[in-house]
C-alpha cells in the first residue's frame, strides 16, 4: 500500500510502497478513505516534537470505511483510567503509532465513531483532532456557557475554527484575531462577531474597547502577545492554552491574575468520552468543520507547504481515493 | 478612641485620637481586643495597592469582644450574589473603609465569627485575612486532595504558613521554599516534609529531585522563579497565586502547560461560605495560627518595620489592651 512516512529531519517525508499494516485479535485493517494535516505534522517534519522516530506513517485525522458506513477515528491511543488525565503512555496516531496517512490502517473498533449524516467523507476527515482537542478546551476546562463573550486568537486553524464553530453554536459572543483581514471576514461569516488585526498597533486596546472585555479565552500563540490576552480577560475569566506558536510567555502580570480571579487552563487533546460528545455536539448542532483545500497524497509537498505558510482558513484534507 | 490610620505617601501613619465610628441600625460597636498586620498594610503606606484614600484607620485582622466572647472578625464586605467571584464593589477592611488597627470598630453582626476555644486571642486576630485567602485557594480553587504533593513558596508570612498547616492538616506531604534556613526548618516542626533554600543555584532541581514533583503549588513571588514551578509541576497539577512580590512571569512555557494539562488558579480573599467553613476546618482540626510577635499598638513603627523587612515568621499582632 502507499503511505507517507517520516523518515529523517534531512528527508523528512517519503511517499512509499510499504507492506499491509499488521492485523491482530483486536485491530482489523481499514480502507482510508480520506486524512487530514495537523501543525504537528509539520512540526514533526522540523523535528520540533516531542518523540519523533524514523519510519513511522504521519496523520492523525482519518475517515475508513467499513461495512458500507463511514466512520471518523478517534487517533488517541491508551489515554487510560483517569478522564481527568492522560496516563504516561498516551499518545495519538501519527507518531509513534503509525497514521492516517496511508491507504490502509489497523485500528481497533472501539476507535471507530460514525459520520454523522450531514456531513461529506472531506468534512469527517477536518474533524477529529480538532474537534476533540476545542471540544474538551471549551467545554471540559473552560466550562463553556452561552453567556460567556469568547475570544480565538489566530484564527485560521483546525483548533481555532472549531473552537469558534462550538462557541457560536453554544450560544457564545465570539470575536477572533488574525493577521489577516481575510481570515477576519471569513470567521464573521461562520458567526463571530467581529475580528482584530494582531498585527496592527495597540490591537488588543481596540479589540477590548470593540467587545467590552472576554470571558473565554482560547490562544495557541502565547509569546508576548499573551499578556495583553490577560489584560482583556474579564473578572473570573478562563483562558485555554493548546499550542504555543510564539514562544515563551513573557511580561505576565500576577496582579491580574489574582485580583481578576482568572483561570488559566492547559489542554491537549482528550479522551474517547470527550470526542463521543464532540461527535454528538458537532450532530446535533449540523456543525460543517471548514475544509481549507483538498489534495491527493502525492501532492503532499504542496499541502505541508501550505500549513507552513499558514495560508491555510480550515483544515487541508487528503483525498486516499484521487 | 485611639485609631492608626494612613494619611499620605509623605507621613503614612499616624496613631491619633479620633471619635467613636458612627454607628447605624445594622453596624454596632464593639471593643477591638487584638489585631494583625498583613502585607498590605505594608504596601498601602507604598503606595502600592488599588483604590488608596486619605485618613482611613488600616487593618483588616481583628478579634472583638461581645457578651463576655471573643469573635474574629470576617473582614470581606459585600462579596455579592456570585460564590465564584466577588462584585465590584467587594472590599476588605482597612481601607477604604476603616479597619481593626483602633480600640472600637462598628460592624454588622454577620460579620463576626466565634473564635474556636482552643485560640487565644492573639491567635485568633491572626487568622481571619490569611485562613480566608489560604481556604478558598487550597479548597475551593485548587480542590486540595490528601494525595496531593504540595509546595507552598516563600514559607514565612501568613498566607504560606497557613496554607502549609491546611495541607498538613488535609494529609498531604508539604515541601516549602524560603530565603532563610530557619524558616524551613521551623515549617518543618509545623509538619513540612522538607524544604529548599531558593537562594541557591539550580534550587529548583533540587527541589524537584528531593521531593518527586508538585500536584499543587501555591505561590505569592511570580517573578522570574515562576517558570520552575511549572518545571517542578506534575502533570495536572494545580497551580494557585495570591501575590506577585517578585513582579511580573516571564520566560513562562505555554508547552509545559498544555502537555502536563496544568492549571493556574488566580485567588483573592474570599466569601462568607469560605469564612464560615474555615473557621470550621481550624476549629475541628485544633489548628493554631503561628504568631511571630505581640506589639502595643503605639509600636506601630516597630511593627511595620519588621514586615517590612520580611523578618517575620507568622502572624505580627498588636495588643490593643496593652
Amino acid at each position: 500500500m502507499k503511505a507517507l512516512q517520516y523518515h529523517s529531519k534531512e528527508k523528512p517525508l517519503i511517499l512509499d510502497d510499504l507492506p499491509d499494516p499488521p492485523t491482530s485479535s483486536d485491530r482489523i485493517l481499514y480502507e482510508v478513505l480520506a486524512s487530514a494535516l495537523n501543525h504537528r505534522d509539520v512540526w514533526i517534519c522540523q523535528g520540533l516534537y516531542p518523540g519523533i522516530q524514523p519510519k513511522v506513517t504521519l496523520g492523525s485525522d482519518g475517515v475508513v470505511k467499513h461495512n458500507g458506513q463511514h466512520y471518523m477515528i478517534n487517533p488517541g491511543l491508551d489515554w487510560g483510567s483517569d478522564p481527568h488525565l492522560p496516563s504516561d503512555s498516551y499518545t495519538i496516531l501519527g507518531m509513534p503509532a503509525d497514521g492516517t496517512f496511508a491507504e490502509k490502517i489497523a485500528l481497533s473498533q472501539e476507535q471507530l465513531f460514525q459520520t454523522p449524516g450531514h456531513l461529506s467523507v472531506f468534512e469527517a476527515a477536518a474533524l477529529p483532532l480538532a474537534g476533540l482537542t476545542a471540544y474538551r478546551l471549551l467545554f471540559i476546562r473552560c466550562q463553556l456557557q452561552a453567556s460567556d463573550r469568547v475570544c480565538v486568537t489566530g484564527i485560521g486553524g483546525g483548533v481555532a475554527l472549531t473552537a469558534l464553530q462550538f462557541a457560536v453554536a453554544t450560544g457564545c459572543e465570539v470575536w477572533v484575531t488574525s493577521s489577516s483581514i481575510n481570515k477576519i471576514k471569513k470567521a464573521v461569516t461562520l458567526g463571530a462577531a467581529g475580528g482584530q488585526l494582531y498585527t496592527e498597533d495597540q490591537w488588543h486596546k481596540k479589540l477590548l474597547k470593540d467587545s467590552g472585555g472576554f470571558d473565554v479565552i482560547i490562544d495557541s500563540a502565547a509569546g508576548d502577545g499573551f499578556s495583553h490576552l490577560i489584560a482583556m480577560a474579564n473578572k473570573g475569566a478562563r483562558i485555554g492554552i493548546y499550542g504555543g506558536s510564539k514562544g515563551n510567555i513573557s511580561n505576565l502580570s500576577p496582579q491580574r491574575i489574582f485580583w481578576k480571579h482568572l483561570t488559566i487552563f492547559g489542554s491537549s487533546m482528550g479522551n474517547a468520552s470527550d470526542f463521543r460528545n464532540m461527535v454528538d455536539f458537532v450532530d446535533q448542532n449540523r456543525i460543517v468543520p471548514v475544509v481549507d483545500s483538498i489534495f491527493k497524497l502525492s501532492d503532499f509537498e504542496t499541502a505541508f507547504q501550505r500549513m507552513r505558510m499558514g495560508e491555510q482558513f480550515g483544515k487541508i484534507v487528503f483525498d486516499h481515493k484521487k
